[in-house]
């Protein structure tokens, strides 16, 4: 029975009942962990054999002939670049291997930006008024790196099938201290969307009020579907030069989810200019990044198809525990009125939408019987949610026995929270 | 016989055959390399087993129990950092263990220093008037990171026991706008220099106008000896403590030429507030560096003592090379008055300081038969090197028998620039 048409007295009730099973689960002294999109120990355990796939001698050379643990080749591996040309569609010499995280490249990216400006007669947007749009709900770290560096986040809601376009254009066209836009096209951090072609092709054709506006595209979960292959959408990349809007977007990727969370590799792809600009910049940073690791990566891996294969894996992996998110909200929030949630096809992450004010309750009613999500407003900008409605749910690294009972208590928590609140407001 | 006091006839007659010899050189076809300080083939073999340490599994757990798969743990293994507390005599907790390269490092810090200043209360670089002291010939990468980001740079002359140290005091002490000084404290790039406790004591104790004044302590080659055990020198870290001077340096070392150069790993060490002021903005840069390649270090070398047995046998195959220069030289320079070179006890260059204006005639008299040695000028800020005399030579990458070819030509090459420019002075 839905929350909101219950009596005053059927509420109390409800809520009596669950106050009772929630002294019962403090009982259990549980210590459960939802909080972050990281690997289990099983998808780990998948990429063993490239740990020792390189022996050393002339193991250790790549295709174009050089010992990969000497110094040199900043722009990275060709046998890397090219599969990463496959997953991102974007030509190999569009793309730089770089270490072990993206998030540090596109740290580096804003950074460069800042002191240096982002091309050839633009300047540096260090000590100017800086904005960037954020769909939201987002990617936490993202933010972070804006909200380090003094840039303004303005928050863009996301639709069904990406961020509120109209906003977006409007905003981008008219306000020239708009430099910058975070998009996570596919799978999307953490509602798991997938930007539609009607929304790439709105995103790749705007036109900027500054020269300098940049859109940061983080394609984290390019590959990384849960039924079938990954979803097709319209290639960014091109679409951009129809326009004539070549240098207008930075595009990330990594191996974090594919092979290692702590030791993958990660790429940057952009434009001739960009690739160029940026290197430019890099070689006075670093001579190369780890060159060893990356040729595990292409000896392991060897092609794009190498790499659905193995997605394939994490996927059968990963599905009961997305199956279990679905199942267990659908059967404990069906009807309530309170709640509504995302259905990934790929990704990490579900995103729980409750009532308004009832996320940082929850959250924290969590914590006191010993389970952690990701904090409530850590999706938006400065961690504030307006809404306080928000809660991302990363289901992927604990056990499925324990992220049912996980699960479970969130429901519980959730319902709690809830009930209190329309109790409040009815008073 | 000294060139300078030949007579007009002799010396014509000395360039005639040295010219002949020039001549005949140009017929070989060379093709060798001196330019840069990287390990050879040889050395590379030596950490072979490293390649296959781990395995997977309960293998890839850290001593404080850490899966070193996956993410998490900013400041890097605590194996690591032992190794590398006994190798800077500094505690374990003042270090963060980070990537591949020491440069990268260096490069952050400096850009961290412009985005944010270099702590609490301090104001950011960006956009003011920045010096740093450049004792030189120095390493040409330190010189780039501050050209690029268009810091001023003030040459500091280099003694046999450090740099310059009345004048380092004075610019010090007098002007706010110096911020920084470069300093490779041990077999320093390219001289070879040992810093003298003398000189590591006044460092430590300088009294500097500006809060902000720090020092950029490039450990490069701190195990790094040719002959026997590293040098002893005093406590740099426990030196700055003396003097209330504790947050005035930052301190970098690596494993590039330990291991590889191309996948090694490099560490910072400083104060406890400066580290913890690194730790609060390197976290929205990247969540943790790659923990595998920590643990193969930690596993492969074991410890300090590990390390310095590993040492001795790259120094087993650099000796030859380093003999054989010095014996060049002395061979082909000895009693001419136009050259004087250093005798490196340790690290991976010898500087040779020809008379005044025939370096870069060397350099491309070299380039034109096939050998590529360090640009003229590079070991100096901006690449200008007031003198025109200094060479850098690296000898640790070629074969010994190129090796041998290669200081041959750079002798008849330098004999001729020198001989012309007398000829050319006496006219």
């Amino acid at each position: 029975m839905n929350y909101s048409t219950m009596t005053k007295q059927q509420l109390a009730e409800e809520l009596r009942k669950l106050r009772e099973k929630y002294e019962e689960a403090k009982l259990l002294g549980l210590k459960l962990d939802m909080s972050r999109g990281i690997q289990d120990k099983d998808q780990l355990d998948l990429t063993q054999e490239m740990l020792t796939i390189l022996h050393g001698g002339s193991d250790c050379i790549s295709e174009n002939g050089i010992d990969c643990r000497n110094y040199g080749l900043l722009d990275g591996l060709p046998e890397v670049k090219n599969i990463f040309s496959d997953i991102l569609e974007v030509p190999a010499q569009n793309i730089i291997v770089c270490g072990n995280s993206s998030l540090n490249i596109m740290y580096d990216t804003v950074a460069r930006a800042m002191l240096y400006g982002v091309g050839d007669g633009y300047e540096p947007w260090f000590g100017r008024k800086i904005k960037f749009l954020c769909p939201v709900p987002g990617y936490d770290r993202h933010f972070a790196i804006c909200e380090s560096l003094g840039i303004e986040m303005v928050n863009i809601p996301m639709t069904s099938e990406g961020p509120d376009m109209d906003m977006v254009e409007k905003l981008v066209s008219e306000d020239d201290s708009v430099k910058g836009m975070w998009c996570v096209p596919k799978y999307s951090n953490p509602s798991g969307i997938v930007y539609s072609d009607r929304v790439i092709n709105r995103i790749a054709s705007m036109k900027p009020a500054a020269g300098d506006f940049r859109i940061f595209w983080d394609n984290a979960y390019v590959v990384h579907s849960l039924y079938g292959l990954p979803a097709k959408q319209l290639n960014f990349f091109e679409e951009l030069k129809k326009y004539g809007n070549d240098d207008m977007a930075y595009i990330f990727a990594s191996t974090s989810k594919i092979s290692y969370p702590g030791a993958g590799v990660a790429v940057i792809a952009s434009s001739d200019r960009n690739i160029a600009y940026i290197k430019n910049i890099m070689k006075i940073q670093i001579i190369g990044h780890d060159k060893l690791n990356q040729l595990r990566h292409a000896r392991y891996f060897g092609s794009y198809e190498g790499i659905l294969r193995h997605m394939e894996k994490h996927a059968a992996i990963l599905r009961p525990k997305f199956d279990c998110v679905e199942e267990t909200f659908e059967k404990e929030f069906s009807g309530l009125g309170i709640a509504e949630w995302s259905k990934p096809e790929g990704g990490y992450f579900v995103s729980l939408n409750l009532q308004n004010g009832c996320a940082a309750r929850t959250y924290e009613l969590l914590a006191d019987i010993g389970v952690k999500i990701t904090p409530a407003g850590s999706p938006l900008p400065y961690g504030k949610d307006p809404n306080d409605s928000n809660l991302r749910i990363a289901p992927t690294f604990p056990p499925l026995s324990e992220l049912k009972t996980a699960l479970n208590m969130l429901c519980l928590c959730a319902k709690i929270a809830c009930a209190e609140k329309i109790c409040s407001e009815r008073e």
